[in-house]
Protein backbone atom coordinates (compact mmCIF):
# COMPACT_ATOMS: atom_id res chain seq x y z
CA UNK A 1 0.00 0.00 0.00
CA UNK A 2 1.13 3.54 -0.67
CA UNK A 3 2.42 5.45 2.32
CA UNK A 4 0.36 8.62 2.14
CA UNK A 5 1.80 12.05 1.44
CA UNK A 6 0.82 15.43 2.81
CA UNK A 7 1.18 18.49 0.56
CA UNK A 8 0.34 22.07 1.44
CA UNK A 9 0.08 25.16 -0.76
CA UNK A 10 1.01 28.45 0.81
CA UNK A 11 1.55 32.06 -0.12
CA UNK A 12 0.59 35.65 0.62
CA UNK A 13 -2.24 37.65 -0.87
CA UNK A 14 -2.59 37.64 -4.66
CA UNK A 15 0.21 35.09 -5.13
CA UNK A 16 -1.92 33.00 -7.49
CA UNK A 17 -2.38 30.09 -5.09
CA UNK A 18 -6.08 29.57 -5.84
CA UNK A 19 -5.30 29.27 -9.55
CA UNK A 20 -2.68 26.60 -8.85
CA UNK A 21 -5.04 24.68 -6.55
CA UNK A 22 -7.67 24.70 -9.29
CA UNK A 23 -5.18 23.60 -12.00
CA UNK A 24 -3.83 20.87 -9.75
CA UNK A 25 -7.30 19.63 -8.96
CA UNK A 26 -8.21 19.48 -12.66
CA UNK A 27 -4.96 17.65 -13.40
CA UNK A 28 -5.32 15.11 -10.61
CA UNK A 29 -9.00 14.49 -11.36
CA UNK A 30 -7.85 13.15 -14.75
CA UNK A 31 -5.58 10.54 -13.16
CA UNK A 32 -6.82 6.94 -13.16
CA UNK A 33 -6.23 6.88 -9.43
CA UNK A 34 -7.90 10.23 -8.74
CA UNK A 35 -9.40 8.75 -5.57
CA UNK A 36 -5.87 8.71 -4.16
CA UNK A 37 -5.96 12.50 -3.88
CA UNK A 38 -7.89 14.45 -1.27
CA UNK A 39 -8.16 18.23 -1.37
CA UNK A 40 -8.90 20.06 1.87
CA UNK A 41 -9.29 23.69 2.67
CA UNK A 42 -8.91 25.40 6.00
CA UNK A 43 -11.19 25.77 7.77
CA UNK A 44 -13.91 23.55 6.39
CA UNK A 45 -14.91 20.18 5.03
CA UNK A 46 -16.68 18.79 8.07
CA UNK A 47 -19.99 19.95 9.58
CA UNK A 48 -18.30 21.43 12.65
CA UNK A 49 -15.48 23.18 10.77
CA UNK A 50 -17.97 24.67 8.31
CA UNK A 51 -19.78 26.15 11.33
CA UNK A 52 -16.46 27.51 12.61
CA UNK A 53 -15.75 28.88 9.10
CA UNK A 54 -19.03 30.81 9.25
CA UNK A 55 -18.02 32.37 12.58
CA UNK A 56 -14.61 33.30 11.16
CA UNK A 57 -15.63 34.65 7.79
CA UNK A 58 -19.30 35.57 7.77
CA UNK A 59 -20.24 36.52 11.29
CA UNK A 60 -20.81 40.25 11.06
CA UNK A 61 -22.93 40.55 14.22
CA UNK A 62 -20.01 40.16 16.61
CA UNK A 63 -16.63 39.87 14.87
CA UNK A 64 -14.04 37.66 16.58
CA UNK A 65 -11.02 39.42 18.05
CA UNK A 66 -7.69 38.54 16.38
CA UNK A 67 -6.75 36.17 19.22
CA UNK A 68 -10.17 34.49 19.04
CA UNK A 69 -9.65 34.16 15.30
CA UNK A 70 -6.33 32.39 15.92
CA UNK A 71 -7.94 29.96 18.36
CA UNK A 72 -10.90 29.27 16.07
CA UNK A 73 -8.49 28.51 13.21
CA UNK A 74 -6.60 26.19 15.56
CA UNK A 75 -9.83 24.49 16.68
CA UNK A 76 -10.85 23.89 13.06
CA UNK A 77 -7.36 22.60 12.25
CA UNK A 78 -7.58 19.96 14.97
CA UNK A 79 -10.86 18.73 13.47
CA UNK A 80 -9.41 18.83 9.92
CA UNK A 81 -6.34 16.90 10.96
CA UNK A 82 -7.99 14.16 13.00
CA UNK A 83 -11.20 13.75 11.00
CA UNK A 84 -9.94 14.29 7.43
CA UNK A 85 -6.17 14.49 6.92
CA UNK A 86 -4.82 11.71 9.15
CA UNK A 87 -7.49 9.15 8.15
CA UNK A 88 -6.76 9.84 4.43
CA UNK A 89 -2.98 9.62 4.96
CA UNK A 90 -3.39 6.34 6.81
CA UNK A 91 -5.28 5.00 3.77
CA UNK A 92 -2.24 5.89 1.65
CA UNK A 93 -3.78 8.96 0.05
CA UNK A 94 -2.11 12.18 -1.02
CA UNK A 95 -3.69 15.04 0.91
CA UNK A 96 -3.43 18.50 -0.61
CA UNK A 97 -4.26 21.35 1.75
CA UNK A 98 -4.98 24.86 0.59
CA UNK A 99 -3.19 26.59 3.52
CA UNK A 100 -2.09 24.99 6.78
CA UNK A 101 -0.19 26.19 9.82
CA UNK A 102 2.29 28.29 7.84
CA UNK A 103 -0.62 30.60 7.05
CA UNK A 104 -1.40 30.93 10.75
CA UNK A 105 2.21 31.94 11.40
CA UNK A 106 2.21 34.42 8.51
CA UNK A 107 -1.22 35.94 9.09
CA UNK A 108 -2.15 35.61 12.76
CA UNK A 109 1.46 35.60 13.97
CA UNK A 110 3.45 38.05 11.91
CA UNK A 111 0.82 40.19 10.24
CA UNK A 112 -1.56 40.58 13.19
CA UNK A 113 1.18 40.22 15.80
CA UNK A 114 -1.00 38.39 18.32
CA UNK A 115 1.61 35.82 19.31
CA UNK A 116 5.19 35.28 18.28
CA UNK A 117 5.74 32.94 15.33
CA UNK A 118 7.63 30.61 17.65
CA UNK A 119 4.70 30.44 20.08
CA UNK A 120 2.18 29.87 17.29
CA UNK A 121 4.31 27.10 15.83
CA UNK A 122 4.65 25.46 19.22
CA UNK A 123 0.88 25.74 19.86
CA UNK A 124 -0.10 24.44 16.46
CA UNK A 125 2.32 21.48 16.66
CA UNK A 126 1.06 20.61 20.11
CA UNK A 127 -2.61 20.55 19.16
CA UNK A 128 -2.13 18.41 16.05
CA UNK A 129 0.36 15.98 17.55
CA UNK A 130 3.31 17.30 15.58
CA UNK A 131 1.91 16.60 12.09
CA UNK A 132 4.13 18.33 9.51
CA UNK A 133 3.54 18.49 5.75
CA UNK A 134 5.83 16.33 3.62
CA UNK A 135 6.00 19.01 0.96
CA UNK A 136 4.98 22.65 0.86
CA UNK A 137 4.66 24.66 -2.33
CA UNK A 138 5.25 28.24 -1.37
CA UNK A 139 4.32 30.81 -3.98
CA UNK A 140 6.69 33.59 -3.08
CA UNK A 141 5.77 37.12 -3.99
CA UNK A 142 7.40 40.38 -3.00
CA UNK A 143 5.31 42.57 -0.68
CA UNK A 144 5.37 45.30 -3.37
CA UNK A 145 4.08 42.94 -6.06
CA UNK A 146 1.41 41.55 -3.70
CA UNK A 147 0.36 45.05 -2.85
CA UNK A 148 0.34 46.07 -6.53
CA UNK A 149 -1.76 43.09 -7.55
CA UNK A 150 -4.10 43.53 -4.61
CA UNK A 151 -4.68 47.20 -5.07
CA UNK A 152 -4.43 47.01 -8.88
CA UNK A 153 -2.40 50.18 -8.85
CA UNK A 154 1.31 50.95 -8.52
CA UNK A 155 1.73 54.50 -7.39
CA UNK A 156 0.27 57.30 -5.31
CA UNK A 157 -0.06 55.36 -2.06
CA UNK A 158 -1.71 57.14 0.84
CA UNK A 159 -1.22 56.30 4.53
CA UNK A 160 -3.76 53.50 4.57
CA UNK A 161 -2.38 51.98 1.39
CA UNK A 162 1.07 52.05 2.93
CA UNK A 163 -0.30 50.14 5.91
CA UNK A 164 -1.47 47.65 3.32
CA UNK A 165 2.09 47.32 2.10
CA UNK A 166 3.31 46.77 5.66
CA UNK A 167 0.77 43.98 6.04
CA UNK A 168 2.14 42.21 2.94
CA UNK A 169 5.67 42.67 4.29
CA UNK A 170 4.71 41.05 7.59
CA UNK A 171 3.04 38.14 5.81
CA UNK A 172 6.23 37.59 3.83
CA UNK A 173 8.32 37.77 7.01
CA UNK A 174 6.13 35.06 8.51
CA UNK A 175 6.67 32.82 5.51
CA UNK A 176 10.40 33.58 5.55
CA UNK A 177 10.53 32.53 9.20
CA UNK A 178 8.86 29.16 8.73
CA UNK A 179 10.44 28.38 5.35
CA UNK A 180 13.87 28.87 6.91
CA UNK A 181 13.04 26.87 10.00
CA UNK A 182 11.53 23.87 8.18
CA UNK A 183 13.32 24.35 4.87
CA UNK A 184 13.48 20.65 3.97
CA UNK A 185 9.79 20.51 3.16
CA UNK A 186 9.64 23.83 1.29
CA UNK A 187 9.65 24.14 -2.47
CA UNK A 188 9.67 27.81 -3.33
CA UNK A 189 7.98 28.96 -6.52
CA UNK A 190 8.46 32.33 -8.14
CA UNK A 191 4.94 33.77 -8.16
CA UNK A 192 5.83 36.31 -10.85
CA UNK A 193 6.03 33.53 -13.46
CA UNK A 194 2.97 32.70 -15.52
CA UNK A 195 0.39 30.33 -13.98
CA UNK A 196 1.24 27.68 -16.63
CA UNK A 197 4.99 27.88 -15.94
CA UNK A 198 4.39 27.57 -12.20
CA UNK A 199 2.06 24.66 -12.73
CA UNK A 200 4.58 22.79 -14.90
CA UNK A 201 7.10 23.15 -12.09
CA UNK A 202 4.61 21.79 -9.54
CA UNK A 203 3.87 18.77 -11.76
CA UNK A 204 7.58 18.09 -12.24
CA UNK A 205 8.19 18.17 -8.48
CA UNK A 206 5.24 15.88 -7.83
CA UNK A 207 6.44 13.36 -10.39
CA UNK A 208 9.83 13.36 -8.70
CA UNK A 209 8.61 13.22 -5.12
CA UNK A 210 5.71 10.79 -5.41
CA UNK A 211 6.18 8.92 -8.72
CA UNK A 212 4.21 5.94 -7.42
CA UNK A 213 1.02 8.00 -7.61
CA UNK A 214 1.60 8.89 -11.28
CA UNK A 215 2.67 5.62 -12.85
CA UNK A 216 -0.79 4.99 -14.34
CA UNK A 217 -1.00 8.57 -15.53
CA UNK A 218 -3.48 8.83 -18.37
CA UNK A 219 -3.58 12.57 -18.55
CA UNK A 220 -2.79 14.37 -21.80
CA UNK A 221 0.66 15.34 -20.57
CA UNK A 222 1.95 11.79 -20.87
CA UNK A 223 0.31 10.74 -24.13
CA UNK B 1 -13.85 55.33 41.67
CA UNK B 2 -13.84 51.71 42.80
CA UNK B 3 -11.03 49.60 41.44
CA UNK B 4 -12.91 46.62 40.06
CA UNK B 5 -12.65 43.12 41.46
CA UNK B 6 -12.71 39.79 39.69
CA UNK B 7 -14.24 36.80 41.49
CA UNK B 8 -14.56 33.27 40.15
CA UNK B 9 -16.52 30.29 41.47
CA UNK B 10 -15.04 26.89 40.87
CA UNK B 11 -15.58 23.27 41.81
CA UNK B 12 -16.09 19.77 40.52
CA UNK B 13 -19.33 18.06 39.59
CA UNK B 14 -22.17 18.25 42.11
CA UNK B 15 -20.27 20.56 44.46
CA UNK B 16 -23.24 22.90 44.76
CA UNK B 17 -21.67 25.78 42.81
CA UNK B 18 -24.82 26.62 40.84
CA UNK B 19 -26.78 26.97 44.08
CA UNK B 20 -24.17 29.40 45.43
CA UNK B 21 -24.13 31.42 42.20
CA UNK B 22 -27.92 31.72 42.42
CA UNK B 23 -27.88 32.71 46.11
CA UNK B 24 -25.11 35.23 45.47
CA UNK B 25 -27.00 36.74 42.57
CA UNK B 26 -30.17 37.08 44.64
CA UNK B 27 -28.18 38.65 47.47
CA UNK B 28 -26.30 41.13 45.26
CA UNK B 29 -29.43 42.08 43.33
CA UNK B 30 -30.78 43.45 46.63
CA UNK B 31 -27.82 45.79 47.08
CA UNK B 32 -28.43 49.46 46.37
CA UNK B 33 -25.44 49.36 44.03
CA UNK B 34 -26.48 46.13 42.27
CA UNK B 35 -25.26 47.60 38.99
CA UNK B 36 -21.75 47.31 40.38
CA UNK B 37 -21.92 43.52 39.99
CA UNK B 38 -21.70 41.64 36.72
CA UNK B 39 -22.29 37.89 36.49
CA UNK B 40 -20.76 36.02 33.56
CA UNK B 41 -20.80 32.37 32.62
CA UNK B 42 -18.37 30.53 30.37
CA UNK B 43 -18.83 30.29 27.51
CA UNK B 44 -21.57 32.78 26.74
CA UNK B 45 -22.94 36.26 27.16
CA UNK B 46 -22.01 37.71 23.77
CA UNK B 47 -23.48 36.76 20.37
CA UNK B 48 -20.26 35.03 19.25
CA UNK B 49 -19.67 33.13 22.49
CA UNK B 50 -23.29 31.95 22.52
CA UNK B 51 -22.64 30.51 19.04
CA UNK B 52 -19.48 28.84 20.35
CA UNK B 53 -21.48 27.55 23.33
CA UNK B 54 -23.91 25.89 20.92
CA UNK B 55 -21.02 24.13 19.14
CA UNK B 56 -19.61 22.98 22.48
CA UNK B 57 -22.77 21.83 24.20
CA UNK B 58 -25.51 21.21 21.66
CA UNK B 59 -23.85 20.23 18.42
CA UNK B 60 -24.73 16.56 18.08
CA UNK B 61 -24.10 16.31 14.30
CA UNK B 62 -20.32 16.41 14.57
CA UNK B 63 -19.06 16.48 18.14
CA UNK B 64 -15.83 18.41 18.76
CA UNK B 65 -12.78 16.35 19.71
CA UNK B 66 -11.47 16.99 23.24
CA UNK B 67 -8.63 19.18 21.90
CA UNK B 68 -11.08 21.14 19.75
CA UNK B 69 -13.26 21.56 22.82
CA UNK B 70 -10.29 23.02 24.70
CA UNK B 71 -9.58 25.52 21.90
CA UNK B 72 -13.23 26.52 21.57
CA UNK B 73 -13.38 27.16 25.33
CA UNK B 74 -10.22 29.24 24.99
CA UNK B 75 -11.63 31.18 22.01
CA UNK B 76 -14.80 31.96 23.96
CA UNK B 77 -12.74 32.99 26.99
CA UNK B 78 -10.81 35.55 24.95
CA UNK B 79 -14.11 37.10 23.84
CA UNK B 80 -15.51 37.00 27.40
CA UNK B 81 -12.41 38.64 28.83
CA UNK B 82 -11.98 41.44 26.29
CA UNK B 83 -15.64 42.18 25.55
CA UNK B 84 -17.21 41.65 28.99
CA UNK B 85 -14.85 41.16 31.92
CA UNK B 86 -12.11 43.75 31.34
CA UNK B 87 -14.52 46.55 30.32
CA UNK B 88 -16.59 45.93 33.47
CA UNK B 89 -13.48 45.83 35.70
CA UNK B 90 -12.23 49.06 34.19
CA UNK B 91 -15.57 50.64 35.12
CA UNK B 92 -14.91 49.60 38.71
CA UNK B 93 -17.37 46.71 38.75
CA UNK B 94 -17.17 43.41 40.55
CA UNK B 95 -17.24 40.63 37.99
CA UNK B 96 -18.37 37.20 39.17
CA UNK B 97 -17.61 34.36 36.79
CA UNK B 98 -19.23 30.96 37.04
CA UNK B 99 -16.07 29.00 36.09
CA UNK B 100 -12.89 30.37 34.53
CA UNK B 101 -9.53 28.90 33.57
CA UNK B 102 -9.27 26.69 36.66
CA UNK B 103 -12.12 24.65 35.15
CA UNK B 104 -10.17 24.25 31.92
CA UNK B 105 -7.20 22.93 33.89
CA UNK B 106 -9.39 20.56 35.92
CA UNK B 107 -11.61 19.32 33.09
CA UNK B 108 -9.71 19.59 29.80
CA UNK B 109 -6.29 19.26 31.40
CA UNK B 110 -6.46 16.73 34.19
CA UNK B 111 -9.69 14.87 33.52
CA UNK B 112 -9.40 14.57 29.74
CA UNK B 113 -5.61 14.62 29.75
CA UNK B 114 -5.29 16.53 26.46
CA UNK B 115 -2.52 18.84 27.60
CA UNK B 116 -0.60 19.10 30.86
CA UNK B 117 -2.05 21.49 33.43
CA UNK B 118 1.11 23.57 33.12
CA UNK B 119 0.67 23.92 29.33
CA UNK B 120 -3.01 24.79 29.65
CA UNK B 121 -2.24 27.41 32.28
CA UNK B 122 0.48 28.90 30.08
CA UNK B 123 -1.82 28.92 27.03
CA UNK B 124 -4.76 30.41 28.86
CA UNK B 125 -2.63 33.14 30.48
CA UNK B 126 -1.09 34.02 27.12
CA UNK B 127 -4.40 34.41 25.31
CA UNK B 128 -6.00 36.60 27.97
CA UNK B 129 -2.97 38.76 28.64
CA UNK B 130 -2.29 37.29 32.07
CA UNK B 131 -5.64 38.20 33.66
CA UNK B 132 -5.95 36.39 37.01
CA UNK B 133 -8.98 36.42 39.32
CA UNK B 134 -8.58 38.44 42.50
CA UNK B 135 -10.54 35.86 44.48
CA UNK B 136 -11.66 32.33 43.74
CA UNK B 137 -14.23 30.47 45.78
CA UNK B 138 -13.45 26.82 45.38
CA UNK B 139 -16.14 24.44 46.57
CA UNK B 140 -14.05 21.45 47.46
CA UNK B 141 -15.63 18.04 47.38
CA UNK B 142 -14.07 14.60 47.69
CA UNK B 143 -14.18 12.52 44.49
CA UNK B 144 -16.19 9.90 46.39
CA UNK B 145 -18.76 12.46 47.54
CA UNK B 146 -18.96 13.98 44.04
CA UNK B 147 -19.46 10.55 42.59
CA UNK B 148 -22.05 9.66 45.23
CA UNK B 149 -24.02 12.86 44.63
CA UNK B 150 -23.72 12.49 40.88
CA UNK B 151 -24.75 8.89 40.67
CA UNK B 152 -27.19 9.18 43.61
CA UNK B 153 -25.95 5.83 44.90
CA UNK B 154 -23.11 4.76 47.12
CA UNK B 155 -22.40 1.12 46.48
CA UNK B 156 -22.27 -1.62 43.88
CA UNK B 157 -20.09 0.25 41.36
CA UNK B 158 -19.43 -1.45 38.04
CA UNK B 159 -16.49 -0.78 35.71
CA UNK B 160 -18.04 2.26 34.08
CA UNK B 161 -19.08 3.70 37.40
CA UNK B 162 -15.53 3.28 38.62
CA UNK B 163 -14.32 5.21 35.61
CA UNK B 164 -16.75 7.88 36.77
CA UNK B 165 -14.99 7.94 40.11
CA UNK B 166 -11.61 8.26 38.39
CA UNK B 167 -12.95 11.25 36.44
CA UNK B 168 -13.95 13.00 39.68
CA UNK B 169 -10.52 12.21 41.12
CA UNK B 170 -8.80 13.79 38.11
CA UNK B 171 -10.98 16.90 38.34
CA UNK B 172 -10.01 17.24 41.99
CA UNK B 173 -6.32 16.78 41.11
CA UNK B 174 -6.63 19.61 38.59
CA UNK B 175 -8.12 21.91 41.20
CA UNK B 176 -5.46 20.83 43.73
CA UNK B 177 -2.77 21.74 41.19
CA UNK B 178 -4.00 25.25 40.50
CA UNK B 179 -5.13 26.02 44.06
CA UNK B 180 -1.63 25.17 45.27
CA UNK B 181 0.07 27.14 42.52
CA UNK B 182 -2.00 30.31 42.89
CA UNK B 183 -3.02 29.81 46.51
CA UNK B 184 -3.22 33.50 47.40
CA UNK B 185 -6.41 33.98 45.45
CA UNK B 186 -8.10 30.76 46.59
CA UNK B 187 -10.70 30.59 49.32
CA UNK B 188 -11.57 26.95 49.85
CA UNK B 189 -15.08 26.08 50.98
CA UNK B 190 -16.14 22.73 52.39
CA UNK B 191 -18.81 21.58 49.93
CA UNK B 192 -20.24 19.08 52.44
CA UNK B 193 -21.62 21.93 54.57
CA UNK B 194 -25.21 23.11 53.99
CA UNK B 195 -25.80 25.63 51.18
CA UNK B 196 -26.77 28.27 53.75
CA UNK B 197 -23.62 27.74 55.82
CA UNK B 198 -21.45 27.98 52.69
CA UNK B 199 -23.24 31.09 51.55
CA UNK B 200 -22.75 32.80 54.94
CA UNK B 201 -19.03 32.13 54.61
CA UNK B 202 -18.98 33.61 51.08
CA UNK B 203 -20.76 36.75 52.27
CA UNK B 204 -18.36 37.13 55.18
CA UNK B 205 -15.35 36.87 52.88
CA UNK B 206 -16.83 39.39 50.43
CA UNK B 207 -17.52 41.88 53.22
CA UNK B 208 -13.91 41.54 54.32
CA UNK B 209 -12.32 41.66 50.86
CA UNK B 210 -14.40 44.33 49.18
CA UNK B 211 -16.18 46.27 51.96
CA UNK B 212 -16.44 49.37 49.74
CA UNK B 213 -19.06 47.57 47.64
CA UNK B 214 -21.22 46.80 50.67
CA UNK B 215 -21.21 50.01 52.64
CA UNK B 216 -24.68 50.96 51.41
CA UNK B 217 -25.96 47.49 52.02
CA UNK B 218 -29.76 47.54 52.39
CA UNK B 219 -30.26 43.80 52.35
CA UNK B 220 -32.02 42.04 55.23
CA UNK B 221 -28.73 40.82 56.66
CA UNK B 222 -27.78 44.29 57.83
CA UNK B 223 -31.13 45.54 59.13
Amino acid sequence: MKKGFFITLEGGEACGKSTQVRMLKEYLDKQVNHDDFLFVREPGGTPLTEEIRKLLLNYEIDKPLPMTELLLFCAARVEDVYKQILPALSQGKVVIADRFYDSTIAYQGMARGIMSSKDILSLTKKIIGGLTPNLTFYLKISPEEAFKRKSKMSEGMDRIEKEGLLFHQKVKEGYDFISNLEKDRFYILDATKSPQEIFEEIKKVLNQKIPEYFKDDLSEEKY
